[in-house]
C-alpha cells in the first residue's frame, strides 16, 4: 500500500526530530509543508522536491500531498513540533479519506510543551492541560471555558499561540480568567524561540505574566498548587518524598 | 560548570529519542535509570557505565547521578517517553538544589500522549489533557475531579497508567466518572506497547472502554466532542473547513 507520511520535526531545526523521522526525510521524494518549516529543511535534506502553501492553506496542501503520492512519490508532510498537537494529523486524515488506497503513517514528534517544559526546567511533570488561544478555528467563549476549568482541576497548563499581531492582548485576557480562580502569585513561565537563535526562558508570578510581551514564538506556561522555583527553574514536583 | 543531563528516550527502543538525545548518550560516560529502561540500552550505547534503582527508589537514583556528576563524569538520567511529563526531572531539580556546583540540563523526549496518538492517528489535535490514574503520589479524589473538569471542558484527555496489578479497576471507575457527562458512544482509543513488539491500537466507544482490558503498558485516548472515527483512526478536527 503507498504511504503519506506526517512526520513532526520538533521545535527549531533538525536537531530535535527524532531520529525515525530523520530516516524518512532523508529517503523521501518530497517534502511538503508551511513555507517557513520547510524553509529550515531544505539545507539539511538536499536534493529533495520541496513544495509549500502558506498559512490557511492547510486543505490544499494536504490535497497536494495525496496527489503526489498518487503518483508514486513517497511524499513526507512536515509540521513543527509533533504531527498531532495543533498539526497537520488530523487534517491529512480527513482529507485522506478520499484517497483510500493511500495509508497515513504518523510519525510523533517533541511539541512546544515538552520542549519549553525542558528549557524551563520541569513545570510538566504531573497532570496537565494544553490550551491554544488562537480563535480562528475555535470560538473564545469555548477556549475561556477550558482555561477556567484547567485551573479549577489545579492541571499545570501549557499556553501555545499566546498572542499574535491581530491578538496583542489575548494573553492577558486568558490570565483575567484565570485570575478569577489561581492565587496572583501562582508561579509561572515563559519560552521563546525554543531550539532556535534567541532561545528565552523568563518566570513570572501570574499577576506579572498578565503584562508580560509574549508573540506567536512564546509558549506559556501556568504552574499548579505545588509549582516552585529552584535556583531559576520551574519545577512541577511529582510528589515524592525527598 | 558541571552538568548533568535527564534524557526522554520516547517510546520504546532508541529509534524515537531525538538526535541530540542520542548524541549525548554516546557522548557520556554513566547511564542511569529505572532497571527496565536502562536494559534497552546496553545494546545500543556499548561501553558505557550502567547504574539502575528499582521503582520507590527514586530519590536515590537521583542522589547516584549528582555523586557520579561530582566525580566529573559525564552522566545521563534516562526516563521512559519525555524526561519532564511524570518523568524524572522535577526530582533531579529538587535534589539537585543540593549540589549547586552541577548545572542540571534536561533534554525532552517524546511521551505516549504523542506517541501514542500517532498510532491510533490523530486524537489530539485540538486542546488536551494528560492525567495520570496512578494513586501512588497523588490522592485519589484529585484524580477524580480533574477527570470531571477535562470533560467538562471538552478536552480530548489522555489518560496514563491506566491499571496495575494492584489497581486492576481503575480505569473503569475512571470510565464511570467520565460518564457522569460524556455520552457513552464518546470515541475512544487506546494503545499498547508503543514502539515495542506487540504495538496494538484499539478503538471503543467509552461504554466500551468501560469494560477494555488494560495492563500499565496501555495508553488510553477519550476523544472530545468532535472527536470521529475515520477508516479505523481516531481523528480530532482542528476546525479547517474542508
Amino acid at each position: 500500500m503507498n504511504k503519506v507520511y506526517v512526520v513532526g520535526m520538533g521545535p527549531g531545526d533538525a536537531g530535535m526530530m527524532c531520529r525515525e523521522a530523520d530516516k524518512i526525510l532523508q529517503e523521501c521524494d518530497t517534502i511538503i509543508g508551511y513555507t517557513v518549516y520547510v524553509n529550515l529543511l531544505r539545507d539539511v535534506y538536499p536534493g529533495k522536491e520541496f513544495l509549500t502553501t502558506p498559512m490557511t492553506q492547510e486543505a490544499r496542501r494536504c490535497e497536494m500531498a495525496f496527489e503526489e503520492a498518487s503518483r508514486g512519490k513517497k511524499v513526507v508532510m512536515v509540521c513543527s513540533g509533533d504531527a498531532g498537537v495543533y498539526g497537520m494529523s488530523g487534517l491529512m486524515l480527513e482529507i485522506g479519506a478520499a484517497y483510500p488506497e493511500i495509508e497515513v503513517k504518523v510519525i510523533p514528534g517533541i511539541t512546544a510543551a515538552l520542549s519549553g517544559g525542558a528549557v524551563l526546567g520541569a513545570p510538566l511533570t504531573h497532570d496537565f492541560a494544553v490550551v491554544s488561544l488562537s480563535d480562528r478555528l475555535t470560538p473564545w467563549e469555548k477556549i475561556e471555558k477550558r482555561l477556567e476549568l484547567a485551573a479549577e482541576a489545579d492541571f499545570s497548563i501549557c499556553i501555545y499561540n499566546p498572542a499574535s499581531k491581530g491578538r496583542p492582548d489575548y494573553l492577558q485576557r486568558a490570565c483575567d480568567i484565570l485570575l478569577r480562580v489561581l492565587p496572583p502569585e501562582r508561579i509561572c513561565g515563559t519560552v521563546e524561540n525554543i531550539g532556535r537563535e534567541g532561545e528565552t526562558a523568563r518566570l513570572y508570578t501570574l499577576k506579572e505574566l498578565r503584562d508580560a510581551e509574549v508573540n506567536m514564538f512564546t509558549t506559556v506556561f501556568i504552574g499548579n498548587s505545588m509549582t516552585k522555583e529552584i535556583g531559576g527553574r520551574m519545577v512541577t514536583p511529582r510528589g515524592y518524598r525527598i
